[in-house]
């Protein structure tokens, strides 16, 4: 929009001001000025509670926000930040309800042992300004000194002549892979330190790491900046391919993003950014091209092929990442362009040469899911949507403090829900989504093809609890009073369908795997669960809606954020990275588009199983 | 200075204004408004020849000024910019004839003939848009397309989408040492592109080779814009480490020059400057370190050691090149403080692997001696000063246009001149100054001990050129009427004093390799003369006056600019680099500081010899 009109807009109490385009929804206005909002739906107008007050210069509601709001807000010129778009000079009043709460990401996962070896050392060495009787170059005398050959890079003989005087006759030198990356003048101390990123579509996570112990120093989050732009990778290639300056904008997002986080992180352990020599990046082909500043375009036309599968390394500053400009970045390989160093990262993690039969589940907005059995490996991508992780569900959200986490219904038609922080709940996160209709499907009050019950079909507490006719059914979760935002909370006819679409094409691409590699559910020994919401979803909901198949409840093991797992295991061991090439080279990808199991299931699947294990 | 107060200085007719610091010499005022002035002398305030006229604000000449103008130029305001400071606001004229003639550089030199091997490829390959069927990453089908396996670099890779979606199903890749550092839509046709780069204390060169044919385009030079800093390395050195910034901005003023000669270069072969893919850099040790931002403290302050002798690699970007940031270059290794990479080039591109007895010798303000004999290396710095270049000499200057460049005294007492370019006389250059006291010599006007005749010594038309007494004493090489300066052009007691002590350090520095290396002067079978003095002088001069010992003058040969040959011959071949290598460790230094034999041959050779071939 090279023509369009700027207007300014005042955040407050921050006192904040930004000049943007006509037109910019005021959620991006707010990004822009570093005030970053909550967007549980990812700015769909879906969830109606990114609601701020215009102080000054308040346009008219749109259908959607009229959807969310009462005639009072209105008049007290209140809009949802996602829809409002900027026709003029504004003033806005930030609630604290509506900032970003990035610190409630889940990020935490275990990190299975493997032996140090970074290739990255930190060593004292003495030595001091050249005696006069010594006319060699300083580099030869350094070497000597600490009785070895070693290669310098130009920053590390920058760093040289202060070094020796002022290094009281001593100097600390940072190795990476035989060559010196960094001198600094006398016993500077401390153990060389690497960084682990984990670029998700929604969040952003960094793993600062000690890599002399291999100890997690500290763990920074933050929800992807790029989320102002679109909240899937769609939206995200989209907007790289067809905005002015897109790809800039977006590359120039998640390079600040990881900056401030390792920043955040140093600060956090009380460690100088420049002491970090190594990092390594794990996300999905779109947002490590986007990282990479390469324009991922060919992700989103058929074949959907990624630029490159090989991993990519240069130095930090290359990647614009100015916290340690000297350290070394690898971002990890890709198996195809929609299953991508992330999926790597979990393959490392849980199950990097495995002699069982074996399947990793990671389900976000797709669900990567790769099976590995007689020693080969397959591997597919299945586009769920983002129902698991809230968005496009009514009262959906991510699972931060007020989500409902766990439903169960008694016999009596009773409820007893489970909300984050134990707190009053403001709304339903993935695990209590499925939770939720597990419950309902053994109570009756859900059919097997995701009718909800008729009045008569069901009796009692639970009857009073539907209302509404056809698409308008829905199920009341919690009354106004029960909940945190004064309106009552309900699971809808369409958040099932939308439940409904998304577990059918995991449920389906599962199958489709199992199918290629000529496997049985019970032939499977172990299910990893990857990512926030495969480690907090009850296994036995997941299985009695159709999720997964019935496999034994014993057999799955959630695994956290494994991506970011392996990308701290890569990161502190080169034997560990050399792996994750051979397990991006190995896996056989599935193209479900056109394949006859999951075209076939996709359809079966959409349905949820009559009875438990079916 | 950070609390000097700052003046403008407006230059016309160019109407180009500056603000500088209080103090600041015009010069250097005109230099930072990129307007650089021809300064024969360094800014010395010897030569007389910076004049320019102050429109507005012009101050009282100094000393130095009224010695070299007259009173009806001072009452116009004529004042010299070397020597006139910044103390208000100002209005300059500047001539034509003080403008900076960077073209007159003497670049040339025979390049002796090598295999080409410089590790840059340029291909084109049919590559477009991946067909529906292929779901394999881009660059596994660039390799398969190229039938080999290439690592990408991120720049490569950035490039390749556009390369797709732009190039009809070509694509032209370059290759550096296995890995593609560009990609470009279509078949982009021309040969890669290399440079290489002559530091000099005095002159920047760059020569731009087309790496296919190893054929040169162009060639592009300029005075090293690091001359208004000080014009020698020692005054450079002192600035770089004691001013604020001032290492910064002598590392900017190399860079922005090398950046701008190779931005001339492209433009002048028609090529343009992204085609660049390699580069190589010859100088000093205290160019090359400012080159890389090192600070060269430790070459001025005894053991006058290097930072690193080894080469250094890495992008032109990291070098601050912009023309071609993705170019990789690399700066040739030193032998030690005062043996540069250029004698590394010298030894590269005049004796590469020599079985005779040979030397080398390159003299500037400082002369690089290097002896081979008998499979060993022997090599020193002999510090000169500049009077062969023509500073510290009255009327001394470059070799450019009405320079004297020979000098021959008839039996008569006539004398005949030969001036660069055909013209009135301005002043003197080396080969001149040689010439002429070569001529003296003969003649009798001059003594062993180096003192000019007294009257009644010599006859005729000699006595009558000289006068003056004591210091004073001078001989007229043309006089007010022949010179272009409207001023008589006399050679001086002072001249010849300053010719005795570079000529007694040259030849005392000889004399110590030969004693070193067990050699006598007829055992020298071939003696190679380096650089633009080395090339121009009369080798019969040379001998007569002792600055070269009484070698058959058959023997020796003019090499030209032996350096920036050497940095041509490295960067066409990766086998010449290297052979530098091995050429600088090989190289065993003597430090003249403590040789017995120089100590003692610089007294004994101050003066001249009494016979030809003495």
């Amino acid at each position: 929009m090279p023509d369009a009109k700027r207007y300014e807009v005042l955040f407050q109490p921050d006192d904040v001001a930004v000049r943007v385009a006509e037109g910019t929804p005021l959620a991006r206005a707010a990004h822009e000025a570093g005030l970053p909002l909550e967007l549980p739906c990812g700015g769909m107008g879906q969830c109606g509670q990114c609601q701020v007050e215009l102080l000054r210069g308040a346009g008219e509601p749109d259908q959607t926000e009229l959807k969310h709001l009462t005639p009072h807000q209105i008049g007290k010129h209140v809009r949802l930040a996602c829809q409002q778009k900027v026709c003029g000079d504004l003033t806005v009043l930030l609630g604290d309800q509506v900032r970003s709460r990035g610190n409630q990401i889940m990020v935490g996962s275990e990190t299975r042992a493997t032996s140090l070896d970074s290739g990255v050392e930190r060593l004292e060495v003495a030595l001091g300004q050249a005696p006069l009787t010594d006319e060699r170059d300083d580099w030869s005398r350094l070497q000597e000194a600490l009785g070895r050959s070693l290669q310098p890079s130009l920053p590390a003989l920058r760093g040289l002549p202060e070094a020796l005087r002022d290094g009281d006759g001593r100097l600390t030198l940072t190795i990476l892979d035989g060559v010196c990356r960094r001198i600094e003048p006398g016993a500077a101390g401390g153990a060389p330190l690497g960084f682990a990123v984990d670029i998700g579509t929604t969040t952003v996570v960094v793993y600062l790491i000690d890599l002399a112990t291999g100890a997690e120093l500290a763990t920074a989050a933050m929800l992807n900046p790029q989320v102002a732009y679109g909240d899937d990778v769609i939206a995200r290639i989209h907007f790289a391919g067809v905005e002015e300056r897109g790809l800039a904008m977006l590359n120039r997002e998640v390079r600040r993003a990881i900056d401030e986080l390792l920043r955040t992180a140093c600060a956090e352990a009380g460690v100088p950014p420049e002491r970090v020599a190594r990092g390594t990046v794990v996300g999905n082909a779109t947002m490590t091209h986007l990282f990479c500043g390469i324009n991922p375009r060919g992700l989103g036309l058929a074949p959907f092929a990624p630029i490159v599968h090989n991993s990519v390394t240069t130095t930090a500053a290359d990647f614009g990442l100015r916290a340690a400009p000297e350290a070394e970045v690898t971002v990890l390989p890709n198996i195809a362009g929609f299953l991508g160093s992330d999926t790597v990262g979990v393959l490392l993690a849980a199950m990097p040469s495995p002699s069982a039969t074996c399947l990793a589940v990671d389900i976000g907005t797709n669900g990567e899911i790769v099976l590995h059995h007689d020693g080969r490996w397959y591997g597919c991508s299945a586009a769920a949507g983002p129902a698991f992780e809230g968005a496009r569900i009514g009262i959906g959200m991510r699972g931060a403090a007020g989500a409902i986490s766990r439903i169960d219904l008694n016999g009596g038609g009773d409820i007893d829900l489970v909300v984050i922080g134990n707190q009053a709940p403001r709304g339903l996160c993935g695990s209590g989504l499925l939770d939720g209709l597990a419950a309902l499907l053994n109570s009756g009050a859900l059919d097997y093809t995701g009718r909800l019950a008729a009045n008569g079909q069901v009796a009692g507490a639970l009857a009073n609890r539907l209302s509404g006719d056809g698409p308008e059914r829905r199920f009341l979760l919690a009354d106004a009073e029960q909940s945190a935002t004064g309106e009552p909370l309900h699971l809808t006819a369409g958040d099932i369908r939308e439940v409904q679409l998304a577990k059918g094409s995991i449920r389906a691409s599962i199958e489709a795997l199992l199918a290629r590699g000529g496997v049985t559910t019970d032939e499977v020994e172990a299910v990893y669960l990857a990512g926030g919401f495969g480690s907090f979803l009850r296994v036995e909901s997941a299985i009695r809606i159709g999720l997964l198949p019935p496999f034994d409840p014993a057999r799955v093991k959630p695994v956290g954020n494994a991506a970011g797992a392996g990308a701290r295991l890569a990161l502190m061991s080169r034997a560990e990275m050399a792996r994750a090439e051979e397990l991006a080279l190995a896996v056989e990808v599935l193209y479900l588009a056109t394949d006859p199991v999951y075209q076939m299931q996709f359809m079966e699947q959409m349905v949820f199983p009559e009875h438990v294990g079916q």
